[in-house]
Parts: C-alpha cells; structure tokens; sequence
C-alpha cells in the first residue's frame, strides 16, 4: 500500500478500503507517514470528507491504536462526552448523580479547548485533586465507589493525539467525520457499554449548524453501536452560556450548589435530562422516549416512566446522595474536601468588576461564544472567570449588574471589561424561552 | 501573521497577499512552518488553485529564498526550459547552436522527473563531464565560451526545493499555478536575460489538455516579465518520443548525431524553432512571428524574417560550428572528447532485443508516456534505453524491427519486452503528421 496514492484517492474523492484506512492510521502512529502527508490528507478530506463506513473505520482504527480501557470486570458502566460549549459543567453533576443512582460511571475527560473550558481543568481547580489516573487507580476506583473521572493520559489512542495536534496545526478542526472519529476513538478506548454524547450546536458551539449537528450525532452513534456499545446522542442547544459560571473554579463552584440543590435552572434541566439518560443506557431500561422542546424553564415535558426516572434523580439532588457521591471521588483522586464547606473559596480572585447594563429591558441574547473567549482570558491557575447574574429573558433595570468579571490579572480584567458589552443584547420585548434539546434523542 | 490562518484562508477560497506568501516562502525554508503545514496548505491549492498575482508573488519569493545567479557582467544570456518530454534532449543542441550564433547561453537543468530523463543526466553519460559548477564557474565558463550547462546545486531556491519534494510526497505534482512558480523561481535565479519555455503538451507530458498547457504558458510568461526578463513561451507536441533515442546515453549520442547533421527531422525541426527564439531573446531582435501548425517534417512555414534566421543557424548546424561550441564545453566541464569521434559507445549496453511487428501497416501512434516510462526501467548508470527504428506515419512490413531496446540487466529487458508492445498502434491509413507547435508562440 502507498500512502500518496491513499493521499490521491481522497483528493480525487474516491472511496478508500478498511485496510487503507488502517495503513494511514498504523503509519501516523509509527512515523511511516510523514507528516506533510497527514497535512494533505487532513486538508483532502476538508474537501471531499469521509463517508460513514470511512469514519468508522478511522473511529475503529485510532481507537486500536493504543491501551483499550478493559471495564469488562464492572457491569453496565457508562461514559459520557460532550462536543463542548461554554459554561459546561454537567459532567460533575450527572456523573457523581448517575453513579449515586447505582450505574457505574468511568469517564476520560479532556482539557480546554478553543473558547471553552475542559472538565479536568475544572477538576484540577480543586486542591490536590490528582486526574491523572492509571488504568489500575480508575478501575479500582470505579470498582469501589462506582465513580471515577481521569484524564486522557498513557497510551490511550495515540493516532488521535497525532491527528488532533495536526489538525489544529491545519485549519481542519471542523470537520464533522474527522469531530467523530476523534470522539469516538477516544470513547471506545474508554471502555464504557454506554455513551452517552451531548451534541452543542448553537452560536457557542463548535456546531453552529442543525443539520451538521445531526449528522455529527448519528454517525458518531453508528460508530459507537458498530463497535458494540450503547448510544444516545442528544443535540442540545449551546446559545447563551449554560448556568451562570464560565471559567474553571467558578464552574467548579456552581456544579457543588447544583449538587446541594441550588443551581440554576437551565443546568438542573439538562444535568436531569442527560443523567436519565445515562441512568437508562447503564441500567438496560432502554431508550427513553423523550421528545423535542423541553423548555428551560419548568417542568420538562416527558413521558411517564422519564418522569419517574427523573423523580428519582431529582431525589437523590435534593438528599444530598450525589453531592455526597462527588465527595468520595475528591476523596479517592485526593483533592481537598473544604472545597465542599465553602465553595465560594472556587469562586475568588484578587481583582473584580461588575458589567452594568446602560439600558433596561429584556435580556435577548448573551453570547456565548463571546463570554467563553473573553473567561479564558481572565482564567488563571484556574482561578479567574465570569458569573452571569441575568440570564436571557430576565428584565433588567438600567444600571443593574448584568455580569461580575473575575481575575488574579489586572490589565486582562481590563480588556475583558472592553469586551464584554458586545455580548449582550437588550431590548423591549420578551423573548421566546430557549429549548434544552433541539431534536428527539438519536440511538 | 498566523500560518493556520494563512492556510484557512486558501482553503476557503480566499486570496493570499504578497506578505502572506512572503511569510509562508520564508517560513517553509526556515522551518517555522512545519510540514503538516506546508501539505495542508498545498493541497488547499489543488483544490483552490492561486490567481496570477499570487503565482507570481509564489516564484519571486521563492527565487529570492536562496542565491540568485548575477548574470549582469554577460549582456544578453538567454536560458531554456522544457516542461518534460519523452526523448527531449533538445538542450543539447539548441544551447550549443544559440551560442554559436553569439548568444550566450547559461543554463541550469534538472535530472530525471517521472517517467523522462533529465539534461544532466544525459550530459553525465559522458565519462567525466562535471555539471556541479560553482556559481564563478559557471560565470566564468559562459564569459569564456559563451555556454555553460550545469545542475542547480547549492543555494539556489532552497524553498523550491522544500515544496518540490513535498508535492512528490502529497499527491500535489500536477497543480498549474504550483507547476509555474516552481519552474520560474528556479529560471529567474538562474539569471539569464531572456527565457525560452518549451510546455510540452499531450500524452508523454506532465500536462496532457492544450488549455492547461496554454494557461501554464501564459502564467509563467507574466510571471517572468514581472520579474523584468524577455519571455517566450512555445507549445509543442508530445505525442509520440521526440527524435528516435529514448534513455540517458542513447540520447546525448542522438544530439552528437544531430550536431552532426544527421538528426531526425522531428528533432531537427523542434531544435530549429526553440534555437531561432532564443536566438531573437538573446540578439533583442524581438518577438518572431511564427504560426501554428509546423510540420514535423519539411520546411516549416514561417515567415521571411524568422526563414533567415533558421537558415543561419542551420548554416551553424551543417557547417560543424555548433558541434564545435559543444565540444567547448564538454572541455571546459571535464568530459571526455573521445565521444565526439565514436558516439555510438553512449549507445551500448550488455544486453539487446529487438522489438518486431507482427503485422504490417502504418504506425499511427507510438505512446511516449508508454515508452518513457519502459526506457526508465532499462536505463542504469546512464547506459541502456530504446531506440525508434520507425516513427508515427511510417509504413512497416510484417516482422520488421520497430525498435531496439538495450539495457545491461537482462531481466529488465525481459520485462520491457513484455511491455513495449502496448505502446503501438499500427494501422490501415496513413495518419496525418504531428504538428510541433500546438499554438502560436506566447510573449
């Protein structure tokens, strides 16, 4: 096999076999394919993509590159991935929530990237907690306090962290097969029977588009079941920032008052409704039938048997359990559990501002693409951030706070001050409520 | 300036400016672009192609990116490139017979690409011939006899280089707007006042479609009078093997032949017409102005200025003044004279078949790309290659012998023998002559 032939057959839109696919993935790894091929290829598929048997094949491949997660010896666990978007801090909810309900949960996490925030940076915000697990520390771990959260370390997938750097380094990150095949590579290495993957599709998405999304959705969902695992996708909707924290400790902050009960509405909603469903992959209760247009505010519209699932996550929010939960993982992984006496120390740093509005009215869009850039700026040492004090809908007086910007930097509280006022849009009418879930969940 | 936004930007289908290539020229040479990189971003351009500003600005910085020859002390240089032929050793006549005719002739050439043979290879089947002349060499040796060959060693164009060996690697050869820069940054660093392009065109050639070939043409022709140099472009045919030797010794041994006076009218023709426009580049006697449509065999039909012309440089042909300039500089670079007084010792191997017709008729086609790419595999240290006993419109009877094929491994003519016979078509009628010169002559 020739790699430039492989390299032509792309550009010229052909079909490539299982064993190349194979051959290209074999030759990043050991250096047999050069990097400026892997530039080129990267680039041809921009242009003529890769079709569903492709993607699995490259999913399948990269995945086999490297360790495999072997989690036979605990049943019925389940992992869960989020495409990214701003303020996203499920995973330290519905994780510790989903393992209080009894369901194993083994998740590989990832750091930042691009404008938004990554679930170990998060963590690592607390003090002393340690992600970097060996495969023998997260299996004990989820063995015996069925929870563990660890970062892509060791000799998981390495064909991916090829690509992935070469990617960046190539103006071809958006490519929806090579998003996929990224994901899930790294997903199927992780080992879990059951996916859960929270496809971000809005202005602070990497998807800003429904239909990519739909189609990131179900290829992934193909890949995955094509390898045996059990998948829901859901696509849910990444406009203003979810909650009300965006940084790293901020985040960490509110995710332990969501867990003691106190969270904001839009994060409680979607943390219910991907814990259900991860609860049901990991149980074998099977799919749940949930429909589109479940509303941020209020009761989420479900059938009767979602309805009681999520009764009985809600329960274990509001006792406390999962909170708990969380606690023994900072135990286990070694972080500091004051973090849980005072939260708000998560939530400090040495300079503040507050963003006041200029006008009044009804709070009609928040940026988030924009308040995501602008929070990375501010984070330091995990410190550092933006807490959001409306959200979208809310009215506000003139003058009122809108947003108090947190940072150790001075001259970037400054900047981020110049900023911020871009992301707003404020106006006399009421707007529209912003749905969770953009389309019925996808298996 | 952002590589990765750079490379965005062509892959999007956007123009680069001057600063962007600049920085991408010297970024590629001083690696601080990587090669995942530069075959990104190469292949952004088979997809998107460059307009001519952005050629242009391609090969001046590329020619800048190294040595650039200084040619000044020698008024009217002319140098010659071809784009790649089957049996194109035109080189080595036209240079000799231009420089008899008192224009200096510098030029630099390349070796073996694909399935033809290179210029300093042939040159190097004469025992002893040196072609890695030092820059004061080369100066030196076209100031002395006014005509030097030699190959591009040193630093000159280390970008073009860089990329060349990249486009091999990446699927990206055959791009018009890469093909361009690269031949013009290598010929503008080579220093010559006036600059005569051969674009081969048809099916032994790199660039098989005439529109392509035209757009090549025109495109390097701007690109060397934005550079302040004298250009004409011609498009010749190359259907079948030009002149009857197709190798490395066995076609330096065909030029010698030719010198002599005896070369096939083909190659005689062709010679005649780029030798009378390098002429008129290097004598400033301007533009001349010639037609389509040139025979391949007979007088060509030109007007009376470009007539005279011809007939003194055939004068130079017939009279043994251009053998004698060529014997010059096989002095002056090392070589050994003996080959002037038996040629036929470039033309031997251990080995010999020959290739006989089984049935009887006209030769409608010999496939040069067929025969290029079977003489390549019979060439080695220079010696072995395929002699033409017949060439297209010739009447051939029933086992007649079409062609001799030397080599000096046995099992390598075995396998040409097997090959060689797809390369002919022999048929009933009598087909209509070649022409040369596919369009008129590009200024």
């Amino acid at each position: 096999m020739n790699i430039i032939e492989i390299i032509r057959k792309k550009r010229d839109g052909e079909k490539l076999s299982t064993e190349e696919i194979a051959f290209l993935v074999c030759g990043a790894v050991d250096g047999a394919i050069n990097e400026a091929q892997l530039g080129a290829f990267l680039m041809a598929v921009y242009f003529n993509g890769l079709s569903h048997e492709e993607t699995t094949a490259l999913a399948l491949e990269m995945a086999h590159s490297g360790e495999m997660l072997d989690l036979s010896s605990i049943p019925g666990t389940v992992d869960k991935h989020s495409t990214g978007g701003v303020g996203d801090k499920t995973t330290m909810i519905v994780a510790p929530l989903v393992a209080a309900a009894g369901v194993p949960v083994a998740k590989l996490s990832g750091r930042a990237l691009g404008h938004t925030s990554g679930t170990i940076d998060r963590l690592e915000a607390i003090p002393g907690l340690r992600t970097n697990l060996t495969t023998a520390e997260l299996i004990a771990q989820v063995k015996k306090i069925g929870l563990a959260v660890g970062s892509q370390t060791g000799n998981l997938v390495p064909a991916d962290k090829k690509l992935y750097a070469l990617r960046d380094q190539t103006a071809t990150v958006e490519v929806v097969s090579l998003i996929a095949a990224s994901v899930m590579s790294k997903k199927l290495a992780g080992g879990a029977e059951g996916i859960l993957l929270d496809v971000k599709c809005g202005q602070g998405a990497f998807i800003k588009d429904l239909k990519q999304a739909k189609e990131l959705a179900q290829i992934m969902v193909e890949i995955g079941k094509s390898a045996g695992r059990k998948m829901t996708a859901l696509i849910t909707a990444m406009e203003e920032p979810l909650g009300k924290a965006v940084g790293e400790g901020v985040e960490t902050c509110e995710a332990i008052e969501t867990l003691r009960g106190s969270g904001p509405a839009d994060l409680v909603d979607l943390s219910l409704l991907i814990a259900s469903h991860m609860a049901c992959l990991g149980s074998g209760m099977g799919i749940l039938p949930m429909t589109a247009g479940i509303s941020t505010t209020g009761e989420t519209p479900v059938p009767q048997q979602a309805l009681a699932l999520i009764e009985t996550l809600k329960e274990l929010l509001v006792s406390g359990a999962a909170l708990e939960k969380f606690r023994q993982m900072v135990i286990a992984q070694g972080g500091d559990t004051k973090v849980f006496d005072n939260p708000q120390s998560l939530a400090q740093a040495r300079f503040e501002e507050q963003f006041k509005t200029c006008k009044s009215g009804f709070i009609q869009q928040i940026n988030a693409y924009a308040i995501g850039s602008i929070a990375r700026g501010l984070v330091k040492n995990h410190r550092g951030g933006i807490l959001l004090e409306h959200k979208v809908g809310e009215m506000v007086g003139k003058g009122e706070v809108l947003a108090r910007l947190l940072s150790d930097g001075s001259d970037a509280l400054k900047e981020a001050m110049k900023q911020i006022g871009a992301a707003y849009v404020i106006g006399d009418e009421k707007p529209e409520p912003l749905p969770v879930l953009l389309c019925p969940p996808m298996q």
